[in-house]
């Protein structure tokens, strides 16, 4: 177990309804106008934004809208958030939708009071102050309303960049109401379940021995959403199921799961140029290459994969490679029953440029990358020809 | 799951020589002048008062000292607080040591900006301000380096009671280093292990169905703490065991294992009485309740038992009441094996005055008590019974 710094601020209100407390909550944080950022029109649709707007106004809060972010945000939209803060002189920012609406009001929030050009944080400028931060979720699995993390792709170039910062890039709170999510359609749940697991995977498979608490709870977030996970994503709206699933997106991204040890985040890596080279959703990219990156470490470093299959899947194989493969079985099973993708063809790329992701995942990660297994390029072309 | 808020703020700097921060932490939320508080001589001596009063000089922060803390902390130390804080003008309270300082600093936090009594917060009144607490924890398992909670006796009338803030009795930070334990005697370590175990169990075992995320979690960190209890208690110090512990009794107790649910605590407050009569450690009197209770309610209530039974100690039994018998059974051989007690005598009490305690604590705690089972007198009669 390595020294760690570990602080998670945010005030979570969870459960039906809670919503209707985001003016209460804006105001309890010193905000009295706030920029709304949002996505496209379904949460206008469907009442949310009405039930939000009352709220604010119920509590005195004025407000200025910027809506219509797109899946992986891009740049522009910050530019546009920044001009329009600066122009009605705003004091906090509220993100009513999923993970590109969050991320997109975080980039804001650090640009507004920053005299330089945002993107600065993005190429490795320290956050060192910024607007408060409100959110209500839409989508589970987004996490970003518990962590200090954003994702930013670069529209000029296509460089989808992620930062993560200590304090400053949290929000203050995140209102978390399963309700919410009844209208999402089931890609998008089962991207999400696919997105949270790998949110907990990426700081499971650590180079760092020695960290059972750690592990456990992370094992045990994975079996609570694996467990869960058909139920919420059945035809059927079931609130429970929707309401452990959320939670479980939260604690997977908030840090909890990281304490104490070096994460591995290739996956993720690797997954970002797929998406942005193919405009595939995140989570369904990272079904198809989670699997395969295991398939690749275990063959030289099964021993931690072993211990998530035997906890996870709960697998009995006493020998470390046997077990691993058993595992990985596991979780491409466990993915392909909740109709996800687990191949480049299933993800609808039937001819996948690799040595164009190659180059493109090592020019942004660097020229060895992964914290649990340090892949070169060699490896990395591997683990591309692992998804076909 | 039921609605919820949840907010942990508390900064955790975790890891070797992090008490040399302390200075630099009380400045960084403020402080200038602080209380310091603190236990028998065994901080100085070791000299880690020696180190963190280094820490506060180099960061400009000044400090009047309260030593001497008791465990089992009562009132007279804190209105003794109270009173040098107002002399003295200080802004901020700086705990070091276990649970007891830990507790006499949030008493005095709240009590300080407060007109009248603080009595008053222990006696049902809100708290809703206290000055800024910081901790250097040496315990494990206080678990109130990261809650709300408090628990202070009344030293006239022997009533010891517990609060629970959902914000101002938080510490702002807590330091833990794992090689603050080092000198910790044998009987403290087991008792901690046992009082942590208890903290998860209290929430666990919960009338609130379908609560997979927060079960799993539970049933991780109490997995860890079992997994490395008895290297964290073996005569050679292991850092990293100690540190597993640490960690999982400070999760165990920051509220994120109760999160969505109704809690227990029957257990809680059937110990209380006997550390108030008999003099006996918390933890060692947890560890003989614990087990008393288990089998008492799961002969009407078996599954919660017999699912903690399956997911903790791996019982096999696919019958409720057969698997719940055998995970109580475990928990007793796993307190044994540490040196814990598991009947009043092994504590060392005799002949208990059962009736006595019996209406002690439902004088504490009403005429029924227990969110999971709901406890009536001849209830807690049977239960203390079965600790003989």
């Amino acid at each position: 177990m390595d020294n760690f710094t570990y602080c998670s601020p945010t005030r979570y209100l969870f459960g039906r309804d809670t919503e209707n407390s985001t003016g209460e909550q804006l105001a309890a944080i010193g905000c009295k106008k706030v920029l709304m950022v949002s996505g496209h029109s379904s949460a206008r649709k469907s009442g949310l934004l009405d039930r939000v707007e009352a709220s604010l106004r119920q509590a005195g809060i004025e407000w200025v809208e910027l809506t219509g972010i797109d899946p992986n945000p891009t740049d522009d939209r910050v530019y546009e958030g920044i001009g329009l803060g600066h122009r009605e002189v705003i004091d906090g920012i509220l993100a009513v939708g999923g993970g590109s609406v969050i991320d997109t009001a975080k980039a804001i929030a650090a640009g507004i009071p920053y005299d330089g050009d945002f993107w600065d944080f993005f190429t490795g400028k320290p956050v060192e102050y910024a607007l408060p931060i409100g959110v209500v979720l839409t989508i589970p699995a987004a996490g970003s309303e518990g962590s200090g993390n954003a994702v930013i792709t670069k529209k000029d170039g296509l460089r989808k960049i992620s930062i993560r910062t200590d304090y400053w890039l949290r929000p203050k709170f995140a209102i978390l109401n399963p309700q919410l999510t009844e209208t999402l359609p089931h890609n998008q749940i089962v991207a999400g379940i696919a997105d949270m697991m790998a949110h907990i995977m990426e700081r499971y498979f650590s180079p760092t021995t020695d960290c059972a608490t750690t592990d456990r709870i992370s094992e045990g977030l994975l079996k609570a959403i694996i467990e869960d996970a058909h139920r919420a994503a059945a035809p059927t709206f079931d609130y429970q199921a929707r309401a452990n699933i959320m939670w479980a997106g939260t604690l997977a991204h908030n840090g909890i799961c990281g304490c104490g040890r070096v994460e591995d985040w290739a996956s993720h890596g690797l997954e970002h140029e797929i998406s942005a080279v193919y405009g595939v959703t995140h989570g369904a990219g990272l079904a198809v290459v989670f699997p395969a990156w295991l398939t690749y470490v275990s063959q030289t470093k099964p021993e931690k994969v072993a211990q998530f299959a035997r906890r996870v899947f709960d697998v009995r194989d006493h020998d470390d490679r046997a077990a691993a493969a058993e595992g990985i079985s596991a979780l491409k099973a466990f993915f392909s029953s909740l109709g996800l993708p687990i191949t480049f063809g299933e993800l609808g790329i039937t001819d996948p440029d690799i040595p164009q992701l190659v180059k493109r995942v090592h020019i942004n990660k660097g020229e060895v990358f992964g914290g649990y297994f340090r892949l070169t390029q060699s490896d990395t072309f591997e683990v591309y020809k692992l998804m076909l």
